[in-house]
């Protein structure tokens, strides 16, 4: 196999298979190669991986040696697309009754939610991450886009208890928004204890809903690493709960009756 | 820019972007080369796609010209991974009350939902789909799947109306297991008129489900193209109400009491 072709093969393998240690035996033996001939295919994916701005390879030394694919994403790339989420959402068009906006199309695009799970594991790389928590429904593409980039688990939390779960622990919370007493549930079968999590979801008011996440997630020993939300809105009346978090569009100012609305890139690369 | 340089910048494009014709223009100004060193790019590209069983490249010929990549996955890889989901869900300790089984952990797997996609657009190929519909919640991630290899939106059936989405059109059915009156709400703003869709779900019974989903689709004049269900079941009471699916496991025989179990790979390669 020539190099351009064996070049083909690593990036589809790398670009499906993140954060996933890789010994460089398992290359040799796949393409016939000698270890200096694949070295050198992994130098080339590496620094076009960084030219692209798509992450980089790391190199494991040792005895068992290997590299992994660490898909952390430019800085450049992640504002642009974010800045282009951000005049997307500022079409007054999209305000809703309560101050809400209209993004079901956005989170509907399979494009638009990768490129957000890309941001979210840029920041996040580093942080040692064995699941990615949402509740239902609408952080569930979020979450899965995240979890695919780490390459981890989904675990979702349910607004009732399913048949098909088994046994479940449930927690009541209090809602900012409706400000009613809800329900958040989730099966012992799908969380084991003592795990590293984050949490991603699609919108953060005062952070009713996360703080309840995270309330639910103390049942299973879950230790939160790091939280992400598309978009947070301010509360008019409550102040958040949530302090330290990771957004990628503040929305200000939503007046459903003069139709104005200002949006801007969120928490994401703020240092505080 | 070598060669092998550029063939790592073109597989992470089309790996990226399937189903989207580019032109060779594209290519020649981005990496400052020469059309016959891209056309030689792409043949490499395309053969070692065909070689790994992931799709393959399609020249379109004509004045503007152009490559689209077509994310077919062969028959071998798609029936290895089902064969592997297969002995997974065998195993008895899955089996729930009324005959369910527990799939949340294989639900929750981003690598196996990917795959759960690439069998359904394998066969899915050749037709015309402009949009993936699921009901909420267990088929979103494998309708974001499907809709990622198929470069087309998602749109996300409701159980009740959501203050983020606007007016609704909604119907009622009779769910097969439950054999109650349930609702089922679609935004309008989520889905256009006379569009082709193609409906994704993770479990089929008697079918009651999909057949509502049928019937609210009508109001939005759209055209069921394709259906795709992860796991099929026999229902004991109920004849099965649709007829041409498209599913990757066929379960029976599930006995709760003695712990038995059967699972087969499901329609997906049967001629009919």
């Amino acid at each position: 196999m020539k190099r351009s072709e064996r070049v083909v093969c690593l990036v589809n393998y790398f670009l499906n298979s993140p954060y996933e240690r890789i010994q460089l035996s398992y290359f040799t033996n796949q393409y016939s190669a000698s270890k200096s001939s694949i070295s050198e295919d992994l130098d080339i994916v590496n620094d076009m991986f960084i030219y692209e701005g798509i992450g980089e390879l790391k190199r494991v030394s040792g005895a068992s040696g290997g590299v992994i694919y660490q898909p952390v994403f430019s800085k450049e790339n992640n504002e642009a697309f974010i800045q282009s989420l951000c005049e997307k959402l500022a079409d007054p068009a999209r305000i809703l009754p309560g101050g809400y906006l209209y993004m079901s199309d956005l989170l509907g695009d399979p494009e638009i939610v990768k490129k957000i799970g890309r941001a979210f594991v840029s920041v996040f790389s580093g942080i040692k991450i064995d699941a990615v928590v949402t509740v239902e429904t609408k952080g569930i593409p979020l979450a899965y886009a995240v979890a695919s980039y780490l390459n981890v688990p989904v675990v979702i939390i349910r607004r009732d208890p399913k048949v098909t779960e088994g046994s479940s622990v449930s927690i009541n919370y209090v809602s900012g928004s409706s400000r009613r007493i809800q329900t958040m549930v989730l099966s012992k079968r799908n969380l084991k204890e003592n795990l590293n999590v984050c949490i991603i979801d699609d919108f953060m008011k005062a952070g009713g809903t996360i703080t309840g996440m995270v309330d639910l997630l103390k049942e299973f020993k879950a230790k939160v690493v790091a939280i992400g939300v598309l978009a947070e809105a301010e509360d008019e009346e409550d102040e958040r709960v949530i302090k330290s978090y990771t957004s990628l569009i503040n929305v200000k100012n939503v007046d459903a009756e003069l139709k104005e609305i200002t949006v801007n890139q969120g928490s994401i690369y703020q240092t505080s």
